[in-house]
């Protein structure tokens, strides 16, 4: 039975992706070896390297900009410390907007590197917005936001302007909307929604912000470093690279973030349409701060859910439980998951409707 | 045309992986999703982690011995930084073998943190033997070494006992050869040479050295935050962890270390007797301390390079130039290598000097 992916991350990638990765892992390029087996230094793989990160600066316009990408190891997680390691000055402070779990992990991992400026949260509300009005003091070294809470369902729909440097985790939104992507002065994102499976991540840096903070950086945590090894300063995550660039490759041949972002609006449309006309059910997140990604809600009535979920099951969907911080059900609707996939859980919506 | 893959990292892995790791990318146990989009939170991802975790310590019989299995981001050039990071206290020093370039990096990071002492360094001859007679300072908080120096073919044939920890960067030899693996407190190992694909790392450390160094360590560095979250702290590199896996289950059903070991023996052994034997050729490396599994050799007259570069190229061999810092060849020889494959090599060297 065709499967239904709602999985939030990591998550469904086009059926593509995976055939042409599984057929490099058997034989990559016609060389008779795995893409598993090839040294990264091979003509191969970093013409691999190079056309990924070249990829990724052209899809969010950003070429010829000053900015540089990268692809590193250890996910978001790791560049929540690598961020502040790298632009936060020895005596200096940072700004940071809490609008969920991850905003609140970065926070917490500044917080080991100096004075670090919650310039606003919506964690009493249990994040299901995000926040307006918030004052970022001009003399922090910079501002970081997140732009779309995978957990909660909330997405930034406009920043700041600001004349310090704008740092956004995009983990769960990059390469779904159009952006003026230029704001931002350092863009990152875990693979695993819109870019690939998980293990790498991608860094989009403008190089004037780098070597400012005085401070004293181990190399693997030097963006510096990494740009002067051309995203090469270890051995990279030469599968989780190479299909990454299938999925940006995937991505270009479709129109772009412009076309995709088409897609996901209508997917989007579709779903909260009925999570709103249907009486069982409920959103979770305040409609304004409404993400096109993850959408987050709730049955009226817990005492449905056995006979929805048995619904959703024979329909071939999975991953759509929420998580244990909101409850309820997420569906995680990435770049990879087709309108069709929307329509059905549409239907079981509907069909609950009439059975109830 | 069969290929011999002779290259140093990422390298060849058994067949059975490819194979498995392929049908993997398009079914997962037959779940109709592809292990690039299943949750690393999903029952049957879980179930991955915590046998490639178990299995770990069994092949290196350190069950139940007081040993954690970490399966980490970032390439052993992360654990440069992390191993300082836990284990140098905020006054104290650390103390390190200085046998080849990885070492030296390993030296350069942990000099951000505090003093590195370097106990002995065999640079001035090229790295082409391990030091002796070293001593350790008792009072360092930590002795690092590297147990395989795979860019100039030297491996450490003893270990020195120790009152203070002894932590060894095994990636280019763990699970080739018996050792007394619970001399050591913390081991670790890029994946991509005996291990599986590139983008996952093997840290094994004995719980009771780590909560000491009184540094304020972000989480994201931390092993006792790696080790509560049972290797899961952020999302793992999901498909480089499920092909260790089955690198490891092959291992196991070889028969374990023990029995890839007296493998690595006869290749070894084959490809020296004849560096020693040909006239044409010369070992990199002092005798005493070449590696099993990365061997290093010169022409002793380079003008015949032309021709043997030919004719290892027409036997279907790759990934046999050495690296720039000692020239000539490497023929890198880790776990997955058949002894067919060094056959081919040998018989490439007899037919060059029968040319000659």
């Amino acid at each position: 039975m065709k499967k239904h992916n709602y999985s939030a991350g990591p998550c469904i990638l086009p059926q593509e992706v995976f055939e042409k990765s599984a057929q490099a892992i058997l034989n990559f390029n016609n060389s008779g070896l795995s893409i598993l087996e090839i040294s990264h230094r091979s003509k191969d793989f970093v013409a691999v390297m190079d056309e990924a990160r070249a990829l990724a600066l052209e899809l969010l316009g950003l070429e010829g900009k000053g900015y540089q990408a990268l692809f590193l190891h250890g996910g978001a997680s790791l560049e929540f410390l690598m961020i502040p390691y790298n632009l936060m000055k020895v005596e200096g402070k940072a700004a940071y907007l809490d609008t969920g779990t991850w905003a609140n992990s970065a926070i917490k991992e500044a917080k080991h590197f100096g004075e670090t400026v919650v310039v606003a949260s919506s964690k009493a509300e249990n994040y299901n917005h995000i926040p307006k009005g918030y004052v970022v003091p001009s003399d922090a070294d910079y501002f970081h936001c997140t732009s779309n809470n995978t957990i909660f369902g909330t997405q930034m729909k406009e920043f700041p302007s600001l004349e310090i440097p704008m740092v956004c985790d995009m983990s769960s939104d990059i390469f779904s909307r159009t952006l003026d992507f230029s704001k931002f002065d350092l863009i990152y994102a875990g693979a695993q929604k819109n870019m690939g499976p998980a293990g790498t991540t991608l860094v989009v840096v403008k190089e004037e912000i780098l070597g400012k903070s005085g401070r004293n950086i181990p190399n693997m945590l030097d963006y510096v470093q990494h740009i002067e090894k051309e995203s090469m300063y270890n051995t990279p995550a030469v599968f989780p690279v190479y299909a990454s660039l299938l999925t940006l490759q995937w991505l270009k041949n479709l129109g772009g973030i412009a076309a995709i972002e088409k897609v996901n609006e209508a997917k989007a449309n579709l779903l909260y349409t009925e999570i709103d006309r249907n009486p069982l059910f409920k959103g979770a997140a305040v409609a304004e701060f409404r993400s096109n990604m993850n959408a987050t809600f709730l049955l009226n009535d817990e005492t449905h859910a056995p006979i929805f979920d048995k619904l959703w099951k024979e329909a071939g969907i999975s991953g759509l439980p929420g998580h244990r911080s909101v409850g309820g059900y997420r569906a995680s609707m990435y770049n990879a998951l087709p309108l069709e996939s929307v329509q059905v859980l549409v239907d079981v919506m509907k069909e609950l409707e009439s059975k109830i």
